[in-house]
């Protein structure tokens, strides 16, 4: 990896960074969920989602800066409902620039690690990863996420219809 | 069916109800993700949020009615993110006292329908429905849906983690 890159947890001051870089990567790859018209927060809202972000014993946001530039996050969110708490949703998302260079990999390591920590409630993580996105779903696989189902029409990009993979790691025994 | 019982779609003057409905089933079934928490939303949240859905393409709100009583639930809930608006999330309750006597294959016949219609814009559905939960998964497929996954630690009910099924239905012609 780079060694000019750090990565570290959010703080509220990264909330405009945060959604800029949202914003740019939104429509510099087909392969998000979230499209142009973007994360739809205030810089105000994202403060505040950050500050609830660093309490939470089910959520936890990671940030890769390159110098001072914000070119990475790596998400595991939460549920409020107790039945659910113990499920965590998984996304990350890179600047274009800085795809295959190992930041998935090392991104997604610091989340595993943090989910089996005393820090966490988790007990199962997902994600879901477009079936062609096949760097990725590689990637899942090697971090040792299991696909449980592939979902025909589970994303529409640019007017098509796309296959969605549904993968998911257990935390812990129960 | 019981003769007395009417579906119709929501209206705004039945969110009080509604919101103790929910409440209600919320505890005397082990089988919903909405636990002894409730709903959390206030009648008046409640109010236009139904307001909102009656104008929707790709969310519907049906209830059922004994006499004045409601008894049932069942909704689709689209999504507003553009690359995911295609796709309803149904979910259905009835109080127990109304189970096995057809009501839910009625109410999902009538959320299919429209999914079905000009009204809505929808090309996928989907559910979770707890794998113990065998009349649920009989009826759901019965009605044409498939099994997608089975989520192992889907749900904790009573400190016990169970498997969650994810099912699906494809809408018309892409």
């Amino acid at each position: 990896m780079i060694s000019t890159i750090q990565i570290r947890e959010a703080i509220p001051s990264d909330a405009e960074n945060l959604l800029k870089h949202l914003k740019k990567i939104a429509v510099e790859t087909g392969f998000m969920t979230m499209g142009a018209e973007g994360p739809g927060k205030t810089v105000e809202e994202q403060r505040k989602e950050i500050k609830t972000i660093i309490e939470s014993d089910v959520t936890v946001l990671f940030v890769a800066l390159d110098k001072k530039e914000l070119i990475g996050i790596a998400e595991i969110h939460g549920n409020i409902s107790p039945k659910l708490k113990h499920i965590g949703d998984i996304s990350i998302s890179i600047a274009k620039a800085y795809w295959k260079i190992g930041l998935g990999t090392t991104m997604m390591e610091q989340l595993i690690e943090w989910a089996n920590s005393p820090a966490s409630q988790l007990k199962r993580l997902e994600l879901t990863v477009q079936a062609r996105n096949e760097r990725a779903r590689r990637l899942y696989e090697k971090m040792g996420f299991k696909l449980e189902a592939i979902m025909p029409r589970g994303v529409k990009d640019e007017g098509v219809y796309l296959d969605v993979c549904l993968m998911s790691m257990l935390i812990g025994e129960i």
